[in-house]
């Protein structure tokens, strides 16, 4: 599968002059970001951007590793018949109108003609593929409507193209980095399994986070997730009758119960997310922190409210409050002035400077009574300076640090540097304490 | 207790030429806003910005409708004795280092001195008060670090200068309204349910929102709460024992048993909030949103993931999806390509455009087994344009419509546009399912 994000050449089947269409739009991003060759074919064209377009693809008279095909759904199938004559394996279809509107003979057909010569295909029905390394960005969403995240570990094997967008571009807007994109739609030859399987062994990869409508292969799916020893994030869309239902008629996947599916997911060590927003906020969070040895939380703050909601989220997720040792207790009382509580939660309180969150940031780091230290920043308050970044910077790769820090513009400003040095911060509390219950969790079973 | 709000003239007790001081903060503050007549006192200063400071409140010689006090706590009594001298019965006391920190026994005397002369106190050891109308701006955050919200008909009754700190800056950069902003802190004298009467009878106010750590008098303030026939939006911090023990060391509050005060709320039909980011999703909806008449949602997308999306999260909430009518069905089936699904969800697919949206909308708005539309909009595609905020408009006042956009910068801005319109735009499809139960739950109570 490798051709796929290591391709050399590629060519674009269905090139338009139109900017609305599909074929303009991945021709065009693929000539901005990669610097393999590209070919356009359009037996209508001759030329754009000053690039010549060819008839068909026997006429390229060349070697091609990926072939980008999005033309109407009827002529698919002589695209995949005319393959050989580039000596060409690997096919992303972008196509739609297959059986997600009944059209199952033809989807049937197409799949039958892909298996028969043995050619790996991602789709049909899908938004394409994004490696962020390689530059191969066969996407078909112009990149001024989503932009691209910038190169990290999480790569995403998602099955809607609706979703696969809107989280590209909240990642991109919120500074967080991806590997590898896979919308593969209706799933008509590769499947999730054979994409989790792939990435399973790609060594650029750290965490796989997916989402899914139907699950061709349960069993399969199962065994293939559960030899690969990084961590899998997983959101399952139609897991309700009624969700079910829409799934069906969207990519005319096949659902079960929902119970089932849970539960199997969990056996299988997978990292499931209940919503959108969780499953990038789990996959952040298991690229970013270390594993944790315990689930011993000590939550540090400056904002008394925010240690009493963290700590309520903290029982509430099953996780446990830190016991601060005897030394650290002593320490700390006897360095911070009287009004600071010295507990869990411990409250710096108001007039907190950068200097008192390092001393307590210290002596929890060597504290092996906490596994993980929860930091929940109030940044309304007067004292606290943007070098509070680096003093948090010097413990993150002592022990899992992760931060919280709720607020408006001024707060989101810090906020993006914090994530620019590679530390996770939340917006809320109980968001952060959910994420960490994943991360304990997933680390507590391998 | 409308004189904290309407006031005309204020003293600020402690203002102070540091600038990180409280007493700095909130004068200048107040000299930059409000149009009233403002004093400050100090016995060690003449003179603050070009303004005579005072030494005492006595030598102010003039009533004074306001006075807030922000100097070490032993100090507060006496100026409690002075307010007579100003014929004030109303004070704002921001001072902390009484029963938070142990000192029960001042806190209890303050109490009966204030008592003793039937004043009306807010604190102690709290943020302040802000009136987004009036111009009254007593809290002690720089506004430059909380960004202060526009005017709106949102209160909020908040016992954690934290929590209401963030909020405030939130709201301010999402662009949600506020009406009154009431911090207290330890409940000294006036408490959580004295404010929730008072904004109960407030015309300003819409919506109350609550975040309180402990309950003085449950039974009174469950009785006012009953009567008032407004939302209440409310999170209880320390509903945990772990959460409950933290929140004793913190403003000194009493809390009891988590499942006994969310049952009592319910009974009350308090909107409960279980995260600060839903207590103040559930508050904008509430706000904004037209009463529904039943719990019967149409979803209408041009992401068909999306639509999945948003009916598990239906089910899962308990609410119904809604059957388009016969009529509906028929007319918009004739209208629209045949890619399209008309169901629900009702997937408009990737190539929507403003005006087919147009055409959904209008049909469902006047179909009478549909009670709220929930309309997921997908901006990531290539068709939608900013003219889609004037076809929501056309609507919004017909049957609730709550819109969802998830997505990065692009659509962020698309967002700002949507709020500007008084039509409530959340990031994911889970949260507004999750706040539209809030919405179709109080209504169908009253």
């Amino acid at each position: 599968m490798n051709k796929f994000f290591e391709a050399k050449s590629i060519a674009v089947v269905g090139v338009s002059r139109n900017k609305d269409k599909v074929g303009h739009i991945i021709f065009s991003q693929l000539l901005r970001g990669f610097k393999g060759e590209i070919y356009g074919i359009n037996p209508n064209l001759n030329e754009l951007y000053g690039n010549k377009i060819y008839k068909d693809l026997p006429s390229l008279n060349r070697k091609i590793d990926l072939v980008v095909i999005a033309i109407p759904a009827p002529l698919v199938i002589d695209i995949i018949r005319e393959l050989p004559s580039v000596q060409c394996k690997n096919v992303v279809i972008i196509s739609a109108g297959f059986k997600e509107i009944g059209n199952e003979k033809l989807e049937l057909e197409l799949k039958k003609e892909i298996e028969k010569r043995n050619i790996k295909a991602i789709g049909v029905n899908c938004l394409g593929i994004y490696d962020s390394f390689s530059g191969i960005d066969a996407i078909f969403l112009p990149s001024d409507r989503v932009h691209r995240p910038k190169k990290g570990k999480i790569s995403f094997v998602c099955q809607s193209g609706a979703i696969g967008g809107a989280v590209l571009d909240l990642m991109a807007s919120k500074g967080y980095g991806i590997n590898k994109f896979i919308s593969y739609g209706n799933a008509t030859s590769l499947d999730e399994t054979d994409f989790i399987d792939y990435l399973g062994k790609d060594k650029d990869t750290k965490v796989i986070c997916v989402y899914v409508e139907g699950i061709k292969d349960g069993r399969k799916f199962l065994e293939v997730c559960k030899k690969i020893k990084k961590p899998i994030v997983i959101l399952k869309g139609g897991l309700t009758a009624e969700g079910n239902k829409a799934a069906l008629s969207h990519t005319g996947a096949l659902a079960g119960d929902p119970r089932v599916y849970i539960g199997a997911f969990k056996q299988a060590n997978l990292v499931y997310a209940e919503s959108i927003e969780d499953l990038f906020n789990y996959a952040r969070l298991l690229e970013k922190s270390l594993a944790p040895k315990g689930d011993n939380i000590q939550i540090i703050t400056n904002g008394g409210g925010f240690g009493i909601i963290s700590t309520d989220s903290i029982i509430n997720n099953d996780l446990s409050m830190a016991e601060l040792s005897q030394k650290t207790r002593k320490e700390l009382r006897e360095t911070f002035p009287k009004l600071v509580i010295v507990d869990n939660p411990m409250d710096l309180i108001g007039d907190a400077t950068d200097e008192r969150y390092d001393i307590a940031l210290d002596r929890c780091a060597s504290d092996k009574n906490i596994d993980v230290i929860l930091v929940v920043l109030d940044f309304q308050t007067p004292l606290l300076t943007p070098r509070i970044v680096d003093v948090i910077s010097k413990y993150k790769d002592k022990k899992p640090v992760i931060l919280v820090a709720t607020g408006g513009e001024p707060t989101e400003k810090i906020k993006r540097i914090i994530e620019s040095k590679g530390i996770v911060c939340f917006d809320y509390p109980e968001t952060a304490v959910r994420s960490i219950k994943r991360l304990v969790d997933y680390y507590n079973k391998i």
